[in-house]
């Protein structure tokens, strides 16, 4: 069942696909009298744009935003936030190739096995493309929330990390891979381009920190902020793995080297001598950072040939020939700090409604 | 917010804390006419109850659970299926110690931010207790999914992992730890009792497989089926990672190796020469087996000294006297599984909805 | 699809059938720090309980609710609310009559068109005995909304209608009718008493209103507030209208009649010369009293014979033996409370969570 | 807090205000592979198009919808459906009275209360030209349900009701009353010209049935095929009121006078002698055309000067000026339709999910 719609209480749905005349997002519970316009959002779908450099995809489109309701005068009205962009750069290529085998690792094969057919064009409804709906909505949710800072960055790629004792904040936007340390911008250059050169691809690993979070939002169990955060993430194209602080790491740990000391602070709660837990304990923040990691699979669109099979059943193989992203990881980091506003967004609310 | 449901169709609420009376679940959604009653569900429960071993909590209850609403002679009718478990061993032991101060690495400091206060007999409702009502729950969702067989199991302990190329699913219920390798059991055996022992604990990685999972289950993007159990998986206590298939190692791999290549199959649907992708594409089952990974972290409770502030914001150091778990990831293999369960039927009626 | 859950932030669920051994509900989303016992609860079961006068069903139960979870310390914690209502007195009666054939106004044909079968034993769920489960629900709403003053009473039985002149809110209590004047309540024993011995069943009209509802609770369209407390009243059992304001009356009207013309207040707000509207305007409240009215239709079970059909489809007829409510709208009162105080709590929270 | 999304499964989202540069609506949840296109939408749209005639509003605007997601080669592909309307006609006047003052039953002083400041061009998010949305969305939700027909009209204007006895289906779109009585329709044309020569306004009721609805879509109590139809129309602008069947004049009869006595029918259930219940018991469709009746009160904009005060707290009086619909409901005829298709819609994808 299809379910396009995130958030609780700040909520937004997305819709489009790839080679439709456009895409969108409506914002629905938006606080009233914030003030927001195209201005405010453009930034952050131009960080996410494509055609940037070599690295990402040569899609090249504005990816220019409009609002069509929802603010007036320059304000958030109370009311649904209609944002729409236009796609602009859909090649019409030949498509029978897609349209006759399922490329492996793509949603063709699964689309086909539930709705009985699928627009195949561009990975339809499949395609990243609709992240950037995601990123304008975010761009909506970051003015929800000015007590909180997000920063993403790309921390690994092809299985080369970074070396965290190099980790500066202001190098990120420095290089086109999102990275924090400019050495190791300059090792990936060569196992992007490389993959990118052999037809191939790589994964990445992207990490997020949420400062200024405060203390008390987030929710037990069902809603713990650890769940809500790892099913915005996981809904991402081409995630497959979420951790919260040390992640699978904590799983070798024994409880003394795992937990977080407290001292007495000089403001409001206490000083935490370490952050294992990602700023998130019993499903509730703690008023530390919030930290987690995010894992996207190498790019499905390959130009390598992949045993397949026809629509009719029979052996194939196929490559996939488009304008790829060579690592779909890169573009993630301004989607993983869009879903990771729009889900404190939506908590902020929450914490007010329970707790006044 | 307070939410403790989970669903969309078929859905679970969970209500009780660690020294109440009782806890339970309420089962809504199921369909009619199946046939369920108590002896159905109790083994789920025994699986999961405390005090069979050393390498679990001392507590010991019966945990039997009784069926208030919903079953008419033998079979479900359509309506609330209300489930009920009583707390029988809760120890009037002295709680001043937690009451004042915060047990790093527990909810106790993130309640009191939250709400102002808390129940903190035996952590109240932030006790893995709760994850009763969720097996309980899960046995239900079994039955609503015949064609489903769900396994799960302990694939780390201390960052002890099994080998793979050992793996045998007949040893799985032969050791405490539902290891399936008794050599690797009995290194485990050593740990957590070394852990035990120095009053610590210890973190593990849980494992599980649905086959039997129909192509078609799931959905694109905000209902992807990785998204939903991500979700489900992280709303249990302690658990602070999740995987889908190969997860953060196929953030190491290129397109063509992550690939998972499709061959003519016998009967529907394709022959899979790999599963990297976890047995979903796009959000979507390809009919694949369902694999995840869960990250549990160190049981919190700890008889060792960690420093802490009261609630008075002065310092202090804490331990945790109590009957806890080493190793809290070991109990919640059954949990996992229900949740697993929980998840799939609830798609097999999201899926039946949309597509017929 | 079954859906036993009502509210989006305060939430409650219910379960259990008429001849069950109980019957309960979840609050969940509450706020935490209220101040909550049974004592607080019992009296809006007590006003509601059956075999208070010869006018009500003659099953005698006390009706005591316990709360099994989500308060500590007579405070709540914000967790969920477990309620639980014993059902004490089921007679084992027969029920073959009912199995086999279905009751004309009744649930009977409709429940086995959807499930294939039904708990015929006393209408199984569709019992009004689930009322008491809203009720004990709505006494914590109430706690909820401290600046809300909510009165139901019954207005018309059998289509003989109070005065409006005669209105008077402190005789609504002195009577088994709930009638707020003293003259019709000794018309309408004629006209309940005749029905029962008639073994027939009368209809009624019950209003309510609630005072100090804040300007502003509420929210347009598919939120409206007369959307949320229309769905809220037709969810009780034998409800078949809902009016706000004026209702059907103000489809009569001409523009300048149906206006609710403003001047200037002396506090908040302004002052209304008439309230048509019920108190909600574009769905939101204006700050004056909220007023609404609901339509029960007669009890379905009489000992009228009735025209039927069996579960084979073959010609029969009925009578409905039991021990019935000769006018169910009349325990229908503290049943619309519970429900406008349940609404209103939720609308409470949704418009802090937004609007700060 | 903002609410504009309708229905569990089957759902919709409304966006956009009178005055914006469009409006429109995303369906979400659609099952795949239904034929749909814009020349499909349209004939709805143009029911519901003012400027039609002189009882209407004078505004003018093609309402031409635009399909721009989720239907791939004439056939719904599963996933979101965007709709959007331009709007067109929007005279650049004057507002600023309507800036000033509150208009007497409309949202204005409400909107200002709950959100500290509105869109007060031609009523923003408050205009019943936001129900162009719902009757495009509404012609998609009759496509899933080939099965029912729907069917509205208006029964009374102004307290003028027209006569059961002479009821013609034929007739409903012969005038522009939507009036099964031509004799009735002329009798309408003197009280709404009338109305509009006096700068005035009337009421309306608008009845709507849906034949072909199969024995067992709806569920008991919260999901009370009652309650969603009572929500779904009182989210309607200007609605004040809903019954179902018989609705308030089932509460003046006697149980076995409201009795829907059933017979043993030719093909499958049972052949009922009366529907009373308006074709649901127990919250579940019996098979039986389902009925209701909806009244709307008076537009509220009106040329006659009415008490107000300025958003200062001053005495006033405000006339409002525009081009208004004399009677809001006679347009209300294709929304009721739009939002009962809607509803059945939603219905039938519960019903098949639960009982398969």
């Amino acid at each position: 069942m299809s379910f396009n719609t995130f958030g609780r209480l700040f909520r937004f749905s997305t819709w489009g696909e790839s080679h439709g005349p456009a895409i969108g997002a409506i914002v629905d519970g938006c606080p009233p009298g914030l003030a927001i316009d195209e201005a405010l959002i453009q930034p952050f779908l131009d960080k996410r744009r494509p055609g940037t450099s070599k690295f990402t995809t040569q899609r090249r489109e504005p990816d220019a935003v409009r609002i069509l309701s929802g603010v007036f005068e320059g304000k958030t009205t109370g009311t649904p936030i209609s944002l729409m962009i236009e796609n602009t750069d859909q090649r019409s290529k030949d498509y029978s190739d897609v349209a006759k085998a399922y490329r492996p690792g793509h949603a063709d094969y699964a689309y086909d096995a539930k709705y009985g057919f699928r627009d195949y064009r561009g990975g339809g409804r499949s395609s990243a493309r609709e992240t950037a709906s995601r990123v304008a909505a975010g761009a909506v949710a970051r003015v929800v929330i000015p007590e909180v800072t997000i920063t993403a960055w790309v921390s690994a790629i092809g299985g080369d990390a970074i070396d965290p004792e190099k980790f500066d904040p202001r190098e990120i936007d420095n290089n086109p891979f999102f990275c924090p340390d400019p050495e190791t911008a300059k090792r990936w250059e060569k196992i992007v381009d490389d993959a990118r050169r052999d037809g191939s691809s790589v994964g990445a690993v992207v990490e997020c920190e949420a400062t200024g979070v405060p203390a008390g939002w987030g929710a037990p169990l069902y809603a713990k902020l650890d769940s809500e955060l790892a099913a915005a993430m996981m809904s991402i194209n081409a995630v497959k793995g979420v951790e919260i602080g040390d992640g699978f790491a904590a799983a070798s740990l024994r409880g003394e080297q795992n937990a977080d000391p407290m001292r007495p602070g000089n403001g409001e709660g206490p000083r935490f001598l370490a952050n294992h837990a990602g700023g998130i304990a019993g499903g509730i923040a703690t008023g530390q950072p919030v930290r987690l990691r995010v894992a996207f699979k190498p790019t499905s669109s390959i130009l390598i040939p992949v045993d397949t099979v026809t629509r009719e059943g029979e052996a194939s193989e196929i490559i996939t020939k488009g304008r790829h992203d060579p690592c779909v990881g890169i573009r993630g980091v301004p989607v993983v700090e869009a879903m990771m506003a729009l889900v404190l967004a939506d908590q902020k609310l929450l914490h007010r409604a329970q707790c006044g």
